[in-house]
Order: structure tokens, then C-alpha cells, then sequence
């Protein structure tokens, strides 16, 4: 790569039967990726190892770092000597149950883990009705890693609806945000690449949405249309509803480029407004 | 109008030589807006009745009310009976200069006004370079107003590229931001109308943009397609370049609808961030 790039792989992962088999699909997409495609960080979607239902969560939980989905992860990083954003999965500790998601170094290394902080809650009769606080805990804690200087951020999903959520990144340093995500068919059309744009304007950041592939034989459907938008709210690519591998080179340059030309970062009106993050 | 509709309009206006000339011309579309069209709410674009440049702003400034633009909209709200977002326009007082908007009631009230908080301020090389506190003096004050149960609150241009003066507005019960703007040809396609989608869905409100129509003669030169979105983020209609007047029925029943449906105005995590509003 050139020192102001990074090359990034968002897999838009199918569905399996067991958790077995969606892990062993999920090590041999990430080898394509990164040994085929040469991605340097890989990014997995919200719920890719079992299925989305709040009746499911439970049954599918592991300890985190110690569960297999977390073992496997972070062997296949390792071996390949790549960033892994593990995508999310159903954490269980001290009988309270998570939407988690890992994150892995190259030598295999677990970094750490995010819990989802805005637990999803939509009821459009007809369209889409779900209750994440029904069954799963909120975590409370912002994530970051580094990729040389480029400071990287870990929401989940519904997360993404929060302006505030993003822009304590931005506080944070946060360069890069990303988002395992698996919004629904209703809403997906309507929201996903609008909130990814706004974000990533809004905060003069990169911003990936990861999701699964659309398996119309679930209860939830996944929406798809995994995408990437530019620190000027441009997306680079999008997925469609299928699984695939989504390639994209980021151009770092880009992150000096736009907090010079729209300077908004630096314009905020602190005597006026002021958003504190308090973790 | 039914009791949860409310019609309005955002008159694109075209630029003419003189203030005089544009004054003229804007009434003459104000009536056409309501006699004609049934506007309930007229809206106009920003700093419609002269030439938008940092050296022109000061020949043109006018106190507020007393000068003759804020005059002729107070005549022509009351003489309609409606409600008048009367744009903006160059302000002077105490030998500073501000970006104004002012807003008049049915009775030809004059309600109050707005000062730009968040000045323009852009170096974009060869696409838009533009200063606009080398010479304007930024506003700090909210401003709201009633439309029955609605309350409308108003920004200007630049304003809309910060999410917390948008949500400012939501914490102040704000379910219709009307933001007079003129943006650049350049970052209009890529921002106008992303922006007004994101602050409306974030917000769960009506966002409407009004925007000059496009004049290439001029050294500025404003993109145009003035634009509405409801709170689901869609966007309700959209002018093009030429002079438009843009008639819109707003479905107010909406606003409890999406607030059921996707309930993030609820779910904000006071413990984790929380936006302080200070004035």
C-alpha cells in the first residue's frame, strides 16, 4: 500500500445452519479477502454467526475472548497478519446477555470488544418490529484501536442513528468509524447510506456499514447494500443483497483535505452548544 | 387546510440588478404563493435581495425592522394574512454587519429574527472560496416561533452542516427547521440535500431548504433546488435551478408517528453523552 492508503475488505456474509459452519465460511472469506484481494483490514457484519432474534441471542452467547467464534477469529488474523473487525455476536457475562463486537491485530492478537450502547427498538406495524432491551444488555463504552495514525471507531447498527454517538468519536480523534449493521428491509432503503453519508460529513470521517447478505427465509430480513462513504459524505461502494466481498482502498489524504476546505470542525459553537462525552 | 396539514411554500427567487427591482419581484411571488397557491407559510432563500459577496454585504445592510425590506414583508404577510420566513438579507447595527433572517405574522407582525450563528467559511481551490467572517459579525441566539402547535425554528445556510444546532432546535420542542440557503454548485450536489434528510431523520422533523435560484452571471453562484424532508428523511420535493415557487403540504401527523416508530429521541444515553444547549 501506499503510506496513505489502506485497503479494506467489508464481507457481506450469507447465512448458514449451524454456527460451525457460518464460522468456517467466515475464516475462508476472510482468507480470500486478504490473501486474494490483499486487504489489510477486514470487517465482518452485525449477528453473522447465528440467527438475528431475540429468542436465538441466548442459545448462541459465548464468553468473550474465550468462545470459539473469538478462538477462531482471532487464529485466522494471525495467519494472515491482518486487522479483523470481527462483526458482532451474542456475548453472555455475568448472566447478562451483549451484542458484542471483537476486534483482532495481526498477530492475532484480541484488541478488545465493543458492546452495542443503543439497543434497537422499532415498531413500524407491518414493517419492522423489534426489541434488542427485551432480551439484551446496553454497554457503555466507546472503542478505539490504531491503525498506524489512523484512530479507528466501533459502533453497532441502531448506534448509527445517534449523531451524538459519532461526533464523541470525533472527539475521541476517531478517523474511521465502523459499523457492523444489519438494518431491515423497511427502513434500509430509506436510512442506511443516508446515516453513513451524514456521519462521515458530519465528522470529516470514513464510515463503513458492514452488513449481512438479505436471506429472505429469516423472520428478520437483513437489509444488505454494505457501503463505504468518503470524510465528504461520497460513497466509494456499496454492496447489493447478495454475499460479497466489498474492496476499497482509502485514501487517508482525504481526512486533511476536507478539515481544511469545510472547516466545520474546528466552527463548532462551544459558547453556544456543547455535547460532552461523559465516558 | 386539515387540522394536521399545513401548506407551504419556498419561493426560489431569481436575482435582480436592483433591491429595488428584487423587493418588487419578491412580493409580487408572495402573493402568488398564497392568493393563488394557498400557502399558509411563505418561505424565502437566503440574501435574496442583493448580490451574495463579502464586499456588497455592507452597502446593502438595512437596520432591522426598520428598513425597507423588512417593511415591505411586514405589508404584504398582513395584507395575505399568512405567516412570512422573509429570507435573509444584510443587517446593520451598532456599525456591525450580520446574515438576518426575519419572520412576520398574519396580522403583519413582525415576530423576530434570526442571526447567522455559524458564518460561512470555505477554501475549496478552483470550486468555492468564500469568507464570510472577514466581514459579518455571527449571531448566538436561537429563534422560534409558533404556527398553532407547531413550533418552527430557523437557521441560515452554513448552519445546517452542524448536527447539534439541529438538535439544539429538537431540545427547544423544534419540529420544522426552515434554513434560507445558498449553497455552491460544487458542494451543493454532494451536501444539500444529504443534509436536510439527515437533520430531519435525526431529528424526527421537517426540514425544508430554500435556496436562490442559480445565476451563473454572478461571482457566486447559488446551486438552487430549494428542498423539503420529512422526518422519515424523504425527501418531499425539490425545485431545480430556475426561479420555482415550490408548494408543499406537510402531513404534521407524521411527527408522532415516526416518534412511536423509531424511538431514538428516547433512547439518547444521557450517561454516555449528552448535549448542553446554553442559551
Amino acid at each position: 500500500m501506499s503510506a496513505n492508503t489502506l485497503k479494506i475488505a467489508l464481507i457481506q456474509l450469507g447465512g448458514f445452519p449451524t454456527k460451525k459452519e457460518a464460522i468456517a465460511n467466515a475464516v475462508n472469506q476472510i482468507r480470500i479477502a486478504a490473501r486474494d484481494k490483499g486487504a489489510q483490514l477486514v470487517i465482518l457484519p452485525e449477528c453473522w454467526n447465528s440467527t438475528y432474534s431475540a429468542s436465538e441471542f441466548g442459545k448462541n452467547a459465548e464468553l468473550i475472548p474465550k468462545g470459539e467464534t473469538t478462538t477462531a477469529l482471532a487464529q485466522v488474523a494471525g495467519e494472515l497478519g491482518i486487522y479483523l473487525i470481527g462483526g458482532t455476536y451474542p456475548e453472555q457475562d455475568g448472566g447478562k446477555l451483549y451484542n458484542t463486537c471483537t476486534v483482532f491485530g495481526p498477530k492475532g492478537d484480541f484488541l478488545g470488544k465493543y458492546r452495542k450502547m443503543h439497543l434497537f427498538e422499532m415498531d413500524i406495524p407491518g414493517k419492522c418490529t423489534f426489541s434488542e432491551p427485551s432480551v439484551l444488555t446496553p454497554g457503555d463504552q466507546f472503542f478505539t484501536f490504531n491503525i498506524g495514525d489512523l484512530k479507528v471507531g466501533l459502533g453497532i447498527c441502531y448506534d448509527q442513528r445517534f449523531p451524538e454517538f459519532a461526533a464523541a468519536y470525533r472527539q475521541l480523534g476517531v478517523d474511521f468509524l465502523v459499523f457492523p449493521s444489519a438494518f431491515d428491509t423497511y427502513t434500509g432503503p430509506m436510512h442506511f447510506e443516508l446515516i453513513a453519508q451524514a456521519r462521515a460529513l458530519d465528522n470529516s470521517m470514513f464510515v463503513a456499514l458492514c452488513a449481512p447478505a438479505r436471506d429472505t427465509t429469516k423472520d428478520y430480513v437483513a437489509y444488505g447494500y454494505s457501503t463505504i462513504s468518503d470524510p465528504w459524505g461520497r460513497v466509494l461502494t456499496r454492496a447489493r443483497e447478495n454475499p460479497e466481498i466489498l474492496i476499497q482502498d482509502l485514501n487517508l489524504n482525504m481526512l486533511a483535505e476536507i478539515k481544511q476546505q469545510i472547516p466545520v470542525l474546528r466552527q463548532k459553537r462551544s459558547d453556544v452548544y456543547e455535547l460532552k462525552v461523559k465516558k
